[in-house]
């Protein structure tokens, strides 16, 4: 889960891969095979790093999300497991996603809640699936498989869960044996070739995302699946699409 | 086929559908197997409704387009049978598109008259598609199936034919189970976020649309598909596009 | 390979059919079955043409390029074998791609040598295939069958290589039985609507390619491929991702 102590985390780790000027390629994947990451934490919202960060947007995650997507190294998403919610926003922040073609679920289930993604989701799953895709997939609060997933351009491509391993080492070692300089020059001029969202619109949507929790329709939406077991080891969070 | 009653019958249609503040979703769909919808009547285009819509746009079919682009509402287009001309533009005005693996037929099928698509799939399929794909659709006339439509992106998805009715329904019933305010935010924020079609584009192809079907070379080719079974039950319109 | 002999008889080509107000149609197609198009010459860079064509673009490639893109003819590259480096841009200035499933390869193995696409492929890669996928390619340097290709968007459509040439012909024969003035028209409104590559784009990344050429690692790993077989007949060539 995003929760707070992992978004703490996050700023540190982020800092130093920043700060490590030989890193080239850097790959993120789940310790645990059901879950890539579940979604955001609901219940201590409060303790959740505040302020500004270096890219004008809040920590830690729409900044993190931006310095990734700004980074001189290669971030590449190793999906296996459930990634719903913050988890998919998070994975759509990196610049290449794989996903395990058995055990990945990707979804956007904040419809369930009264809600809708407010940490990028709204900004960057049309820039991978185009507009009918991306409503698709939000409107629905579905599972996605990998393969379907990697059909809408949400994962660049789905892999056979007993290769995935090998296939995303081999990838990350090959491009971490070439040119870095060259690697970063590509990811410069890529960004300045297309469409990335803006501070305005991610700031914009974030805001509209927080008014939304505070809808009567939402807080009991909330409240119920609490009841039902969110955040806890069980069904409800292994089936939550299906159960919203 | 889009003649002049089924334009009026959808004008008081999408005025209904405006008026119902209740309406999540709506899902279209044809009660002929064989046809989604066929074309453009060609016999009759004096007596279709004329003036300027609310949207700025010609009534009625490009008011109506971008009625259901704006509308607070979802709207999904369930593809049984051929669509072609005006019946694929028709479904690329839905938000969402799912079509019968079996028996789906696409077709931009304009350059057979000599002319090109004057509804707006010159300004829509682009954004489904990118420009390659757009581009071999409307100069080659084609039929296309679900699946490759699907691997384009005119489609949402392909959806096994005996599958397609009840996996609309559930898809349907999921967007109708959550909150309306909710689905409308994500619409509104969506069409903010990505490139939709301008008026001043959509009229500028309407013009050119009609100037072209005065040209000798398209009264030539419409004269010859009339003679040989237009707008009539039978193997042209089944087979239109290895026609034209 | 595009070599200083094959840019300057793409000049007189180019020339040909924007001198032929009959041709509707133009194939593109390999004569070696194990090569589209290998890539860029690199000994005798200083014997290419030089200048600057009619688009305000350096000749030979980069101008026509564009001038493919703007010609009022329709132009389809049939991709059997391997197409990398310029190989792969020059198929990606083509209106449409077929690759056939079995013997096209794909790459942009630029990173290779320290560098990166330097005749089109940052500024068209991305506009067939979305940035995620782009950087895929590009930062990794791999080969690419057909049917990855086609789901990448990077070609229109993977077909079955004894399949390939005759439905390439019978697509193109299609095209040429219809209106040459409609098809013109499709186009331009097409490129109207589409975002296309800038002049200030392409020269912008074409001056960093050659400076990333005369950094020292680009010249030693240009060097120890030239000493592995570069631009010879054999292993190397045939299986140049993997070698690089």
């Amino acid at each position: 889960m995003f929760d707070t102590g992992f978004s703490k985390q996050l700023i540190v780790l982020m800092d130093e891969m920043e700060a490590n000027e030989d890193l080239k390629v850097a790959v993120f994947e789940s310790a645990n095979p059901d879950f890539f990451m579940a979604h955001v934490e609901l219940l201590n919202v409060a303790d959740f790093p505040k302020g500004t960060g270096k890219t004008g947007l809040s920590i830690s995650w729409p900044d993190i999300a931006k310095r990734l997507e700004q980074a001189p190294f290669v971030s590449i998403a190793s999906i296996r497991g459930r990634a719903r919610g913050l988890g998919s926003e998070f994975a759509q922040a990196f610049d290449i996603r794989f996903a395990s073609k058995e055990k990945a679920r990707l979804a956007q289930v904040e419809i369930g809640i009264g809600s809708f993604p407010g940490g990028g989701g709204m900004e960057r799953l049309h820039l991978l699936t185009g507009r009918s895709r991306a409503l698709e997939i939000i409107l629905s609060g579905n599972d996605y498989d990998a393969e379907t997933a990697a059909l809408y351009g949400w994962v660049n491509r789905a892999i056979a869960d007993d290769e995935l391993d090998a296939f995303v080492d081999t990838f990350a070692k090959r491009i971490d044996s070439f040119d870095k300089k060259s690697l970063a020059s590509i990811k410069a001029i890529m960004n300045e070739r297309t469409q990335l969202p803006t501070n305005e619109e991610i700031l914009s949507t974030q805001v509209k995302f927080f008014e939304s929790l505070q809808e009567p329709e939402a807080k009991q939406r909330i409240k119920t699946l609490f009841e039902k077991g969110l955040q806890q080891n069980g069904d409800l969070e292994l089936n939550l699409a299906d159960r919203i």
